[in-house]
């Protein structure tokens, strides 16, 4: 399988925020939020693997600012890193002022997915060669955060995680 | 108010298609694809004229090859003509193939939206200019449809649609 | 097959205007109203022609009223033509005041609908025989907007349009 | 304030069963169809009062035939009795075979509704005169449900409740 | 099949209440808690029976308090009696105060669910035995409801209805 | 403000899983759980501090077991530890086995809420108490968590992240 760009991924999604989608004090409620960015992180992780794939896990996702009732909300998602069969998804949300046309980020959230096959079973995917500083970046981080993955799951000793550990000592 | 690019208002929205949204033969509902193109068009008639705005017309809609369930769908919308207050909405919708990555054109639709203020009176937005040729193309078609639009709602009498009387004679 | 009248397809769906289903002036959004059509209108097309039916495009739909939240609204669909497999399906939007319970015009569209069988391929339907004169005016106008719809798609040339091209000459 | 017929607020809301609505055994959901069936009976109630209705209660519902996906499902309430404030709404639900178009009754269920004011105060209604011979059944019966249903609430002795003792001594 | 308790059917689906639930008055919409309840009570009924459980009716319902937007409902659902295949679900309706955290009543309702096969064949269910008083009290009012739901469908004489009968004579 | 124990925030949401609810492998859809545990974690949030409370960030969500369609699903959501204005939630996901009643945990998250006034800012809330074992380890592991994120954030120094940089050295 030959490598890929994270550009080869990018999935847009631009959608308005309805009333039935938010919360009492009128702004997009957090679970529909989530919902939006776990469809774009899906198609994304099926852009660069070809095939089915299953969200595996939320990794982190901040609400730094809230999005009004009527906001127009893009969700651009990007894989930022493959390991054998599972992808890190980098998203950022946008919102955008009526008037002056001006884009504001709202949030990131990283997600993971696993690449599987018709019977759920998990399949290798084509690994990440980033191109941007940006990119590189979130390649660069996103081995750290899947060493912390291990870790907080017991499955790798906090000694053996590098590149993580690193930032420590 | 200076005039704008099509490509100023291009709105992207990639979405799946859930099973909540299929028909008996497991194919993307209609309404539901016109519902997605109303709010994609929506919101290239804001970026347009950076105002709030609602949908005056669908003047067509040829749903030609049917969006299978769990397909990727991408609509494309961009203003292709603009009048006093309305915008003509030019919606291209592609279907991706999840192995091979390649893009098909599943449908196209054309909308109408009219800018409004807060209470809801028409106001003035920027004229076009047409850049590819696809966007000329377009544009100039655009003119045609309104006339036709007028003449079969009996405000413009079918001898003074110069454009589209051209068509036939 | 024996043909039929249009009142032998009518489909009244009377509903309410949910708050999830406003736009921001607090109307009835376009495309929720777009989506009840296209239900109203597929059930008149299966009444027609007793089969599975399918959407094959939206040929004019004009928004000339909106309607409040909270709005009782009917929609009422009607086949007003049919040619080989496909049908014409005329729409009447009607909303209701409260207090006083008269009913006003909100909208009128046009879609047209395909009758296939489980595979999905075109099957024939009976032919309609219009009975009031509003049925009589839309039955022929229908064969003006078919054509008008071949000489748009390139299928027909505009000179062949003999119906539609007498309204210009 | 002058009587009216049942006739006068008959409601229909024909609509698809979508696979969103359905049971594991691919049977129309029960609550979706308690939720049709309210916004019908809420409209019904309307058109007899002219008011804001709100629902009291749901005095039986019987889900005597299951409703396949795809179905066509007709809701028809009209108003069966009236009191104060209050209004018995008696709902036939049709499910019509898409080959022959023959309909069959798949259940009945009755709601009452309350009129109220802007700040939800009860207000009076308009009597009922029943026409046809069901509707002057259910008229009858609608008396005895009052009375079993305010001995259920312990707001009336059995012994008051005339109507309704009389079916059993 | 040993009989159970009512405990171990205990249901509990706490929500909120979404813009997209309420009503014009902004209350939750009487058939968005017929639905959850429908939910509920399904899921009490599956665990009592371990089958699939589909509505066989909904026996009474009060909407007694109405229940504002961004309230926090708890639906609690028990079986309240079995029969051969049938059993009667009792639901209760909590509405919490935000600042106070005190609990009120918002209503009660009562559904009857049929334990089924995978061919939708009715299957006998364990027993009930109460333990509370609460539960004895629904428990011996359920064979009431019962004789009533029977004289009401016309299958089973008034005369014969003896538990019920004695209510009035 | 007195401190309060885990358990006084404790909520449950049973619900089934609809088909419209699914992914392609006709699991659980990701976006549609998280959308779940958001409304069950601002419960606790709210029932912990008495105030209206918005998500701030979702820390971690693992997916380690599809959910298929038509299970019981068990959200219970907890504050585990609570900061000035925020409260980490930890929720705990049970599937259930119709036939055999026994529960698997399916997977577990962790969200963090901000309790705000009126207007969105920012107010105080009780501390916690954990009791149990397993609340007093969370409870522990919240403040690594709070480290973490304020690392990531680049608002806190790895070397000042005590708690944290203790797992590591």
């Amino acid at each position: 399988m030959n490598p890929k760009h994270p550009s080869e991924s990018l999935t847009i999604l631009t959608d308005l925020v309805l009333p039935s989608e938010t919360n009492p004090l009128n702004n997009l409620f957090g679970g529909e939020l989530l919902a939006r960015m776990d469809r774009a992180a899906s198609i994304a992780a099926r852009r660069h693997s070809r095939r089915i794939t299953v969200t595996a896990s939320v990794n982190h996702v901040a609400f730094n600012k809230s999005i009004p009732l009527g906001s127009v909300v893009t969700v651009e998602a990007k894989v930022s890193r493959a390991f054998n069969s599972s992808m890190e998804i980098y998203l950022d949300v946008w919102i955008e002022d009526r008037e002056s046309g001006s884009k504001t980020k709202a949030n990131e959230a990283i997600y993971t997915f696993v690449a599987v096959d018709e019977t759920g079973n998990p399949v290798p995917v084509p690994q990440i060669i980033p191109e941007t500083e940006e990119e590189k970046a979130r390649y660069d981080a996103a081995l750290r955060r899947k060493q912390l993955s291990l870790v907080l799951a017991g499955k790798m000793k906090p000694h053996d995680a590098t590149e993580l550990k690193a930032l420590f000592v």
